[in-house]
């Protein structure tokens, strides 16, 4: 089958991989669409080792399965689970000591016609769901996370840094709380994009020092930390939902005065993302820049690494 | 009055420094024992800007102030809050945004034959508790601070790193818990202070990868911080309970991909330090190294600073 193959940091479009085969407890799924997310970018700069398909988020048809997902449309988690170590155990699979990841660790993924996952990890996509749409699931679901970590209230003063793919999902999820929001970034179009759903925006110099409870870092460079952390209130929570290449240098001291939490947020509630997606709730059209064929995915992989593109989708066939 | 005034680095012991006046809703306080603290250390390193007399943790006796109080035994909340700012009207003053804090920042310390305090900062002293023992009410405050913003519970398994000063309280207050607690430290005698109370100890090479589901940094210094960050499991929380020299390094990455909680911590609540000092919980005792009249006091600062000293207190007369 083809596939979007990385090796010694090489992108390459191959023809020749083996076509998968389903394990015990897994389903075959025919990718229809995929997303190149940050993640794939940084794999591909060589920041984490990775061989193998690369790709996380998808959405597919089930052809090998249980009857109940046969011929539908699926997205799936990207954690793949042990079951039986103490974070399975203890309902935290994302966090399982011996998990592989979709087009990440050790588990080829979704840039390729085919993909095989646990059944537990997929979720029907509801009817009234575009699949270019569905294919948000997963970063949606990641945005999601936030809420499941850190109360946000209507009297709550929060910051987004950062206006790009991630951003844009964590701004919409955080503007359905009620909160007193405020996102900032560089990029006049995709602040408009938010300004468009009533969501307040602006640039890095309208943060008011001390000023927010909670802050959000989606940028994942350390001005846009730098950023999340002046804009806090002592007490206050900086949120950190971005990966960062290399280490963060930061001024503890300062976290100790104004006892500061900080809070590394990852993977989220898929079926909140899906119902937010199927209510309309959360509008993700926008930030699709562009859908190229999976032949011509080395070409979307430059594109999607241009500044200032949002998200480009790869279409099978 | 005598005093240690710290001036461009200098610390000098001075007679000439003018008798303080309180005013309006300040007791004047006549200063029986202080102890020297690692802030006072980095003060006179010229870590931060200050200028006055130091210190902030002390016993003395209120000579002007509310009858309730006159000739009594006190021990101080240092720091000095405006009221009316929104972190005091939250009923946060210790994050107060005008406050001054006693020896530290635009208020004179208590290494000095008097200081002044506002009246609502002082706490009296329980009878049966010895006026060297009330000298550690201000840190052992600060060491219970941990539990007012984590929850420890019997079956959390707790890392303190470090078995200086602070280190030693923070054990001894998480020891009271009853949750499964390891201490870890460079220096057998003070570990055996705390193995003495039947609280486990250890070197860094005892600490388990991914054990713990919390972990508090009291040694100040990036190899403390390592340790504590690389013993917690997914989803554990971190307290920063010292300050750092200069900035900290840390790998945001797998903070993020863990989803670690750092928390940082300060000042603490007072009755209940009284309290536990009142009913002997928490024993001091072992920690004073010596106690030096304040005429003494540069060489006492000398001791506090060298290597394995604990706590060296000085006694006004």
């Amino acid at each position: 089958m083809k596939g979007l193959w990385l090796e010694n940091n090489q992108l390459q479009l191959r023809t020749d991989i083996p076509h998968p085969e389903p394990t015990l407890g897994e389903a075959l799924v025919r990718v229809l669409r995929a997303g190149i997310c940050n993640t794939d970018l940084e794999l591909k700069r060589g920041y984490y080792p990775y061989t193998g398909i690369l790709g996380h988020e998808f959405v597919g048809v089930v052809e090998q399965g249980p009857e109940h997902l046969l011929n539908q449309r699926v997205v799936g988690e990207i954690n793949v689970a042990c079951g039986y170590c103490r974070f399975c155990r203890s309902g935290q699979p994302t966090h399982c000591e011996n998990r592989t990841v979709l087009g990440i660790v050790n588990h080829h993924g979704a840039f390729a016609d085919y993909l095989c996952l646990p059944v537990t990890n997929l979720h029907p996509v509801p009817d009234n769901v575009p699949t270019e749409v569905a294919t948000f699931t997963e970063p949606l679901a990641a945005a999601l996370e936030i809420q499941q970590q850190v109360a946000l209230g209507a009297n709550d003063q929060v910051l987004v840094v950062g206006d790009g793919k991630l951003g844009q999902l964590v701004a919409q999820t955080i503007a359905l709380t009620g909160c007193k929001l405020l996102v900032v970034g560089r990029h006049q179009d995709k602040l408009a994009n938010l300004a468009a759903r009533g969501i307040k925006t602006g640039l890095a110099k309208d943060v008011t020092d001390k000023a927010f409870d909670i802050s959000v870092e989606c940028t994942g460079n350390p001005e846009g930390f730098a950023i999340a952390r002046r804009a806090l209130r002592p007490r206050g929570t900086l949120v950190l939902k971005s990966t960062y290449a290399g280490n963060l240098s930061l001024d503890a001291s300062s976290l100790v005065v104004d006892e500061i939490t900080l809070i590394g947020s990852r993977c989220g509630p898929f079926e909140k993302a899906l119902e937010l997606l199927a209510t309309q709730k959360v509008d993700v059209k926008p930030l699709i820049h562009a859908c190229y064929p999976l032949t011509d995915g080395i070409a979307a992989f430059d594109l999607a690494q241009r500044r200032g593109v949002l998200k480009v989708l790869l279409e099978m066939s």
